[in-house]
């Protein structure tokens, strides 16, 4: 038998990112990284296979070099079954790993909704497996018509690389909500992502259900709750992932409410020799600690390296999901922090948002100049900040990450109103208008005038 | 006379943004901004004129649909002396203006070194006046050898900028300091300045005085410190700027020990009637509320968003200059927040720095995929962040704000290290490898193996 310190059971972003944590903060203990496939994709990356990066072999999680760099043993085998008293994880290839401290991050898997036709060949979900995404490619390949369930990040990137990689392609997505990307903008930054998207060509399809795939034995069209048939010989699922919690469950661990495994502040598990963390352990809002569904790669590393630094020694507490995204679509960055007004609202803060918009260089003329849009969301007793959103040009991929800090320090419209930011001509809007700034102060005077 | 509830005087970042605040904050009040010429130059945007935009007059702070937009007057004509006692100001056209409250924005103006030949034809130095400017355009259009003394943001920019107008001219930067940009970066940013600059044909000299300005009655060289002689038909001067403080002084106001017009934390000249704010008004440090001899657009907004709001309700206060800049040469990004590691030890600080590099995409191979790499800078005992420095990608220019903001929240290595980034495959690097979570922690290993 086979005995280590540390084994951590998953090679995404969470458990490499666990595994480097832990070597980081515990120099002198065993780690094994255990892998239950050769080659681990990027899981943002995925839909960019599709139209930019054009091979799933190129958006690789560099997970060997990685371990080896950093004394990691690395074996690919699937962890089948935890025996909690003896501290063993029993392998697929029938192998036993002793362990003193154990790390589950066995990731999410796509939500298949039960609907008539969805095992019709061609119908594709996004399975991080490379495999399984070269059959998505090459069925692209041949592809006429692509219907896409759900537009959330997964469904509004995927739309448009399908077109990147074939401009002649139909594309339509199909939406139950009123908005595209509704669970992280408000509306009015949706309607901006729907203008994106239809302006390249895609067909945008609002409050509508896909009531079933329709095809002998491929697709050949999907029935919508307006009872319309839409032509499709390709179904790309994306209406969201759920955590694998099976392992944890027949170890006898826990589930929390929101169905992912049930985890304390420090990723502990109900077994305090067993750690959880990313899409398969559960969260907590960070605004009021209640059940969230978020499952992001950014949490899922935050939460490695919570999981990863406290394994023999509990340093480092986790705050809660704050969620911060950012996408791009037809050139335009989209970016989130924090709850939307929407969401602020649902929850029943009282809510003040503040609004700025600029050029992103200074005179507007530099080259690179593009539009950028802050909305900041801030709760009106308090006057702390909830959230922000940013829109326009790529650098709100950055800007955003100030929001994040401004979120997770709880600052006030007044601290953020009189912030320094460094702006610069050929980088940023200019002092004067800069725009995290000045949604700020726009939000201070909607609270004077209350 | 006319009689204003508030009158500024300057219309530059800090003047123009005083002016805005006031207005937002003081709906009712009437409001004068008075300034001394027709066209005000955006200040950071100037040595992009010579190379970039090549018209002194498309870098121009767009003051009068500013101040009409917002119901601000406007008078071009000079601020002479103030009569405190009456609270009435005297223009140059013999005008008096009365005011409740009155706001010095004067700016600062280029030291000028009392060296030899400092006084001959084609020795220019950064004024924000576009006649000036103009003049310094029309001899770059006729020099071929452009010497510039002193290699800080405006020298470096200047340098590149001359190269960019004409990339036949030969241009030198004569740097005191055994680096440039040495004020603002660590040595090993610098030496990556340095090199930007020389990849372009940019001649630096470091470690160099300029002795004297040779010529007749134009400029023909420079004769430096180590005796040898550079031809030059044209010299800019960057050496660094100084207050405006004569009309502030003749009104018998006191100045600080730093030069500046004296203030308290709410932007209060001794004045209680009158505030300063910007280039013009002293400065203190964040960290340790020494003298700070920093000059920024950045900083003069802000003190003038205190000011503003400050003016009939002491609601703000200035909690000194943490000094957050950016600047691009040769395509990279330079920026700094913060204390430098070098400017942490010697105020006697145990300094812990942390370091990460990584490509802005992920997969590297996306599209715009360019290196960014970060130093952040802790205090030992606290683990309480100083500062930080990141070179690379263009959105170090927002990264940098993210890093202002855990300064000025005073976020420990452990926070950072556990900060919920957003990041995406088209925008920033992955996860895994996100610069500023992973330079925390570098710094958290090395504060736990003291």
């Amino acid at each position: 038998m086979l005995n280590y310190d540390v084994i951590i059971i998953g090679a995404s972003a969470a458990g490499a990112t666990a595994a480097l944590t832990a070597r980081k903060h515990y120099p002198q203990k065993s780690i094994l990284l255990l892998r239950d496939a050769q080659n681990i994709p990027i899981p943002c990356g995925i839909p960019y296979i599709f139209g930019t990066v054009n091979d799933s072999m190129k958006n690789l999680i560099p997970v060997d070099n990685m371990m080896s760099a950093n004394n990691v043993a690395v074996l690919v085998d699937k962890a089948m079954k935890i025996n909690r008293e003896f501290k063993i994880v029993m392998t697929k290839s029938n192998q036993s790993l002793h362990y003193e401290k154990l790390v589950i991050a066995t990731g999410s898997q796509p939500i298949i909704p039960l609907i008539s036709g969805i095992h019709l060949k061609n119908v594709f979900s996004i399975v991080k497996n490379t495999v399984y995404l070269n059959s998505i490619q090459e069925q692209l390949e041949k592809a006429n018509d692509v219907a896409i369930m759900g537009c959330g990040f997964i469904g509004a990137e995927m739309a448009e690389e399908c077109k990147k990689h074939n401009p002649n392609l139909n594309v339509s997505v199909v939406e139950t909500q009123d908005h595209c990307l509704k669970l992280v903008y408000d509306n009015e930054f949706c309607d901006l992502a729907e203008k994106a998207l239809t302006e390249q060509g895609i067909n945008v399809i609002l409050n509508t259900k896909v009531e079933a795939i329709l095809g002998k034995e491929k697709v050949e069209a999907i029935r919508l709750s307006n009872n319309k048939e839409l032509k499709a010989d390709m179904v790309i699922l994306g209406i969201g992932c759920k955590a694998n919690t099976n392992l944890a469950i027949e170890s006898g661990l826990s589930l929390g409410v929101s169905k992912g495994i049930s985890v304390n502040r420090y990723m502990q598990t109900t077994d305090r020799n067993i750690f959880a963390c990313g899409d398969c352990a559960e969260k907590v809002s960070f605004f009021d600690c209640k059940p969230s569904m978020l499952k992001l790669a950014s949490i899922a590393t935050m939460e490695a390296r919570i999981a990863g630094a406290n394994l023999f020694n509990t340093k480092r507490v986790n705050n809660g999901v704050v969620g911060c995204f950012s996408t791009v679509l037809n050139k335009k960055a989209f970016a989130s922090a924090g709850l939307t007004e929407e969401q602020a609202n649902s929850k029943g803060y009282q809510v003040v948002v503040g609004i700025a918009e600029s050029v992103n260089r200074h005179p507007s003329m530099m080259p690179g100049g593009d539009l950028l849009k802050v909305k900041l969301v801030f709760e009106a007793g308090s006057e702390e900040i909830l959230g922000g959103q940013a829109y326009g040009a790529s650098s709100a991929g950055e800007l955003i990450n100030a929001i994040s800090a401004f979120v997770s320090k709880k600052m006030t419209a007044e601290e953020i109103a009189t912030f320094q930011a460094g702006t610069h001509p050929a980088l940023t809007a200019s002092p004067i208008a800069y725009q995290l700034v000045n949604a700020a102060e726009n939000a201070v005077i909607k609270m004077l005038n209350r």
